[in-house]
């Protein structure tokens, strides 16, 4: 097995190598979708029983009430206050960027009034209340509690109730100084789809919310998607990807590093690079080679480059976008020294770093953009998670008596073109008898 | 039977009333689900030869060539010129008034730059393909092309690809006006779950786009939900409603005639008033006996309310405003004298009528916002389909020599912590040795 496929965009087989490179199917299994339902069903039907009867039985956390699920806000505050100087000191930054971009993407309410008097727009509104969903083990990342609660919470959402899982009673204190630096107004002790269900439908000691948020394993994922409607939810994230676009003018170290951050997260994790320069392309296989050993997960990054990843021969860099747009992906890297003008080509992507010195990572933790981004070819036609996923709008319409007799024709003709009488006639009661 | 529901919110079973009155779940059906997953794959796998034969078989329409089911620009255009002038026009001002108000939701891309020369920000850009679904026989509405036609135009998606069924060959050529007037590249005359798996994944003549907006039966509705992820998807409506908050003084009949225009769309439609005043409760009630045996659609109407609509006395207008956040109804008309006032109390609606001449049926057609908006309680964290939904947002990051310095450390430390050790490397590597 090699340690990452070469490929080159002028062999006659490219297209099909690429198609193959870029396979991924989510499975739907079964078993999770059977037990995902008879779960949601007894939390909807039996609510707090069943809901300490599974956190018992997963979690082998055993309490005598509900309200015992609950983690104050003082101890949020002690698990802050508990940090080394240096990790908090981090987290604090990262969540004052963080606050910063994302007060760029509130959209306010506009309205605007026509020459009769006609007023139209949108009111802009917050959610009310907003469940976020924050993995336990391994898995439980602190920054993504900072970027699923800080949007929310620039958003204006009133309530942010958090949810996860400690098994044996094992709480992350980093996760939970994260919780409150997010703005967090509750944490519950409670995870999988038991706590997704708690939070669609609501519980005596959980309270129902209107949207749920947050990355999760597959039964997590399995309830999202059935509570889906009776609360709204954020996208389903597959498996992580980077691309990276290279003139060959970065340290080939730098770019090999940066293929290693995206598949030290899964061995399904996807990193490509295309570069016109076969000699640079050498070079990274060379930098991957030498610095491998030294990596802590050294054999999941091996796996997912072997598996997955790609040093791709491009003809220039201008095909290089194009077959970055093809692959939509959630993370690309321009590592050029003209990254700037290459941003107008590229229509397709998560989140664009330009420039050797804005890796991935940067962005990942406090660069200040979302790091919840869009995977599986899913950024042509969706975006990073931000404010406007805690917003929703509503349309205003307060028509004039003087816009009504405008209108009102309109839509009695339109209205009666689709066989809808009643509507014709109600736009017509409004007319002037004259 | 009684006519419609009369309810009281100071009654003790008030609660337990209403949510009999808004319970409605939308129903999985085995055999729709079946035949869904079925079509589509054999569309995923068989292209045109399954399509043409789904178009034969369901639509008993049988030709040639996959080709032979576009319908040309010069048809299009014949069609708008076949309207009778009164129909055109109306169709011209509303497709202008729907374009000006949508041309106020285009979001644009913006960028900030920090001290140390980093530069953060938000690429905005258009979906490339979007396939319109619009639905053949009696459910097709010309408005509903323009409303999901120019929004997407409006947003700058390049190509805008039409599908709807024409069963034995009928077109309907006020649909194909408003095609023309929207703004539609190209039409094909193909429908079902066939249409749906076509735009989803492409066949030698139907292009694949990014996302399928657009009404649809239960097949539509289930092949949308199997696609999505492939492509996107706008929401899955449920029956339509209207609520509306009245305080008695606009005239009885216009009430009563604007829950009917809710009520004819389908007999699971829900229409509802709230009014303090029960005198004019009362006469809303005998304008609906009076007026209802002069509809054309009076059975739908009278099944409408009987089943799930109602009358409900509430102690006053601040009450109202609450039933209504809890409703949270895709129609809300404020039909009273102080509507500007209660506005700041809405915070769930689709869209919001203000004042006793804004009428439902004028936002319906010509107003200007969108008819599409969002059902069953959705509202609280959904927005009207609008230009957003079809733009989508690239996080841009780049990062100066000197900010790698100050966001390296931070993002070193932060990985380190969740043990992501390539991570941290990555931001290490770009800092400057000294």
């Amino acid at each position: 097995m090699s340690l990452i496929h070469r490929l080159n965009s002028q062999s006659a087989q490219f297209d099909a190598e690429l198609r193959t490179l870029l396979a991924y199917e989510a499975s739907e299994d079964a078993s999770i979708e059977h037990a995902c339902a008879e779960i949601l069903h007894r939390i909807q039907h039996e609510g707090d029983t069943a809901l300490l009867d599974y956190t018992q039985r997963f979690d082998r956390l055993s309490v005598d009430q509900a309200s015992a699920l609950e983690i104050s806000k003082e101890e949020l505050v002690a698990a802050l206050n508990s940090l080394p100087a240096e990790q908090r000191q981090a987290l604090e930054q990262a969540a004052e960027r963080v606050r910063r971009y994302h007060e760029h993407q509130r959209t306010e309410t506009w309205t605007y009034t026509e020459a009769d008097g006609t007023v139209l727009g949108q009111q802009v509104t917050a959610l009310d209340r907003v469940g976020l969903y924050v993995p336990g083990g391994k898995a439980a990342y602190p920054s993504s509690v900072l970027m699923n609660a800080i949007p929310a919470k620039v958003a204006g959402v009133a309530e942010l109730i958090m949810v996860t899982p400690t098994p044996d009673g094992i709480r992350n204190p980093i996760v939970l100084a994260a919780a409150a630096l997010g703005g967090v107004d509750r944490v519950f002790t409670i995870g999988g789809a038991q706590a997704v269900g708690a939070l669609a439908y609501g519980t005596d000691t959980i309270p129902a919310v209107d949207k749920i948020v947050g990355p999760g394993n597959a039964y997590v994922a399995a309830a999202k998607r059935r509570v889906f409607g009776v609360v709204g939810i954020d996208m389903i994230a597959g498996p992580s990807e980077i691309l990276i676009i290279s003139d060959g003018s970065a340290p080939a170290d730098w770019v090999a590093m940066d293929l290693f951050s995206q598949a030290e997260h899964d061995e399904l994790a996807q990193a490509i690079l295309l570069c016109p320069d076969a000699d640079f392309l050498d070079q990274v296989e060379a930098a991957i080679e030498r610095l491998l050993p030294t990596m802590p997960r050294a054999d999941i990054i091996r796996r997912s480059l072997s598996g997955r990843g790609a040093l791709i021969h491009v003809r220039d860099l201008d095909e290089a976008c194009k077959i970055s747009n093809h692959i939509a992906p959630e993370h690309l890297e321009v590592s050029t020294q003209n990254a700037q003008e290459l941003l107008s080509k590229i229509r397709h992507a998560g989140a664009i770093f330009l420039g050797p010195y804005s890796s991935e990572s940067l962005g990942d933790y406090c660069a200040g953009p979302n790091h919840v981004l869009p995977t599986a070819r899913t950024a042509r036609f969706s975006s990073p998670l931000g404010v406007y996923d805690f917003q929703k709008r509503s349309s205003i319409i307060q028509v004039s008596e003087s816009g009504a007799q405008t209108l009102g024709p309109i839509a009695a003709t339109l209205a009666q073109g689709e066989g809808l009488y009643a509507h014709a006639a109600s736009a017509q009661f409004r007319l002037n008898q004259s």
